[in-house]
């Protein structure tokens, strides 16, 4: 299933590797992201968790196959490429960062070692999935760093891009830092707590608005939050202090946010209810949540929406799938590009961390072996091998914990919502280059046919 | 199946209505975006097809129920309610604008009129799915208009905000004016034309470029388009001459577009191809591909990939869902929301298309039924009736021909990149405003309790 959820050039392109007789090739891609997007020092790797699922369902069915029969493009193909289809699993290996681990530019999140086909086929499906979560995942740690220990809830399903993009938002946004999302799915299929209460239409249901505060008080309890903007802010809030216990607090949704939070803390207060919660959630995101730290409002949860659930400012992730080794018949080829502006390094790689810096180097070098090396941590793990899961996956709330203790030993600058004027350093083992001048040596004149 | 697929705070309130004895109470809640995004002058409406299967398909799976049974948030509802969310469906009644219409800020896109639990939990889902792909057919529309009869091809899903985002951008986008998309599941499932021949991978993969280029002609004959930039892109478009015919042409994927079409331009036609096509795809837009209509670049198709499918320059639409009536025990309530910048307007809407116009009326009105009133079309048509599909809906391709006719009626300053000084006039009927007064009038008393 799903396995037409790819752009039509993988699938034209495994019928010419099977016309080919190149199926027993085995290719290894990797997954990294070219740059990182405006303003942003870090990327806060998720999506891995769908990627393995669909790799370990992948499969076509029927209908699927009789779909690409009739398309133009297939109609030179034989009938076994057809048959070859209906018996495609993925057999490979995956080795991946573990979800919620700080990445950077050039560094690969995830390796894909199979026969070329099973390699090719999927690229589509996991850039997608790994590139949109973590671009939200990422987003999320920026929103939860500016509002520095209060919550933050992700509440953008309506606005993010489908239904199922708001399930997987909500995912990314948890493990990004988020203390929980508004989408119920998210809450079940991934163990994620989910928060709301009601909203407007509420409040417009009831004749008066008190009487829909009192029938909310009924049913929630301590877990009450007053929307109290429908009609009129203030009077909200007076009507929400008339009620009294048990409530969380209120929700400030429309108007100058910063002079309501202090109006109505201020209406709480009086009424002996300094214990009352407030929150924000008015087309909020880092940079407007910033300015409410800076000057101090006393707002204690925001909820954030749009914003988060699109990343806004930055709405995609320049995240590329590239072929850098092929091998066949025992022999290895190191592969790369050297299209302008679109280079690529070849060879399966490993990624070191280093307390002051991140060292790229070729999958077989060891820099922490030799006696006496600095320690590092190696990012990426072995996560599918022949075909089968080597372990279960981390939870969300697992990764969840690894984005926090990663993001926490990045350097304050790095944490800026701003580009910091000093990235943090990515560097090549000599290994690596060598390789790299080795291969660009040799292909120009290949390509040249 | 999808009935969590929404925010818990719709959950919340069907218990609460649950409790406060309002479940018979029928609600009509309006669709409509607020205000068009940065530069656009109008909205191609598309997803009514994902909504309308999303309401037909409603109901809660005993595992959802469960879940929500377990929430602190529900430990104080009635075993009951569990019970009425197990037997819940949609029952009501919706009206909608159809797939490919152009609409414009203030419009109800979609209408929906049932009991109010019906009409509430449906809001999360339905704005997601209809915001999102309106979007995309919109900025579709923008970059069709700009390649000016050129095809344009969507090449986004691995850049879209999930695999199934990229399904339904490939959708959206051949709504909007593409010619197809390389989503082959898009292809399968919603008829749409595919398209794609090979990646950088598939040229990396042999030993030398004209291999790959041999490989490609023998499976997919004249519609072989040649990626020629991998290595050298003047030593490409030569493998390409040199295997000749059949071909449909060559695809530019990196570094100056501009100059090297016009080179490539050059060596095909030196080479006696005048009919190869060139098809560029390096991160475009509808601005770059302005840039190149107006130098009169050699270019024959646009592939366009990120900033289509994620609607880049605009993100996200600020579409809402507002209770604007409420019927109980036969008596008819009209409500609006007067929170600061985000008033709405009360009662059932209708929408009338005059030439030069458009006129927003109660849907009790008919402006056009007094003998001698200028004639006018009535956008939105009802498309469910007391929970049943009244009739079967459009095609995407029909949803394609419709929209093409509606763009092509739009004043051509309207159908400019930018912010037009005259927007389309969308006129409030006297009626209507009418009952809005009315309604403020009333309301901010009640509020006050």
């Amino acid at each position: 299933m799903n396995a037409l959820l790819t752009d039509l050039y993988q699938l034209t392109m495994a019928a010419g590797y099977f016309e080919a007789g190149k199926i027993g090739e085995r290719a290894t891609f990797e997954l990294f992201v070219r740059r990182l997007p405006a303003r942003r020092n870090f990327l806060v790797a998720a999506g891995l968790q769908q990627a393995v699922e669909y790799l370990l369902d992948f499969r076509f069915e029927a209908g699927e196959i009789d779909y690409l029969r009739g398309l133009t493009q297939f109609r030179r193909a034989r009938p076994e490429f057809f048959d070859y289809l209906a018996g495609l699993r993925f057999t490979g290996d995956v080795f991946a960062v573990p979800e919620g681990t700080v990445v950077f530019a050039g560094e690969p999140l995830l390796t894909v070692r199979a026969p070329i086909v099973e390699a090719q086929i999927p690229e589509t499906f996991l850039l997608s999935t790994i590139a949109f979560q973590t671009l939200i995942a990422t987003k999320a740690a920026r929103i939860a760093e500016t509002a520095a220990g209060r919550a933050v809830v992700e509440f953008g399903t309506r606005r993010a891009h489908s239904p199922h993009a708001g399930l997987l938002a909500g995912r990314a946004a948890y493990i990004g830092g988020c203390a929980g999302t508004s989408n119920t799915l998210a809450g079940q299929k991934f163990g994620i707590p989910v928060f709301g209460t009601a909203a407007h239409s509420w409040v417009q249901a009831f004749r008066a608005e008190i009487d829909a505060f009192r029938q909310l008080q009924s049913l929630l309890g301590d877990n009450t939050a007053y929307l109290i903007d429908t009609y009129d802010t203030a009077e909200g809030a007076r009507n929400a202090v008339k009620l009294g216990r048990p409530m969380w607090g209120v929700r400030l949704d429309s108007g100058n946010i910063l002079e309501l939070a202090r109006q109505v803390r201020r209406i709480l207060d009086e009424a002996g209810h300094p214990d009352a919660r407030i929150m924000a959630t008015s087309d909020l995101n880092e940079y407007k949540i910033l300015e409410y730290m800076a000057a101090k409002a006393p707002i204690d949860a925001f909820g954030v929406g749009t914003d988060l659930a699109t990343s806004a400012d930055a709405p995609s992730l320049g995240a590329v799938y590239k072929l850098v080794e092929m091998e066949s018949n025992g022999e290895r080829r190191y592969t790369a590009k050297f299209s302008k502006d679109k280079q690529t390094l070849p060879g399966s790689k490993q990624i070191f961390r280093y307390e002051d810096h991140d060292l790229v180097g070729c999958n077989w070098e060891c820099p922490t072996c030799p006696p006496g090396a600095r320690p590092a941590e190696v990012l990426q793990r072995p996560v599918i091998i022949g075909g089968q899961l080597v372990d279960r996956l981390p939870t969300a709330f697992e990764a969840r914990e690894r984005a926090l203790a990663s993001l926490a030993k990045l350097p304050v600058a790095l944490r800026s919502l701003f580009a910091a004027e000093r990235p943090w350093p990515v560097e090549y083992s000599p290994e690596l280059l060598a390789l790299r001048d080795k291969v660009a040596a040799f292909q120009p004149a290949e390509a040249r046919g």
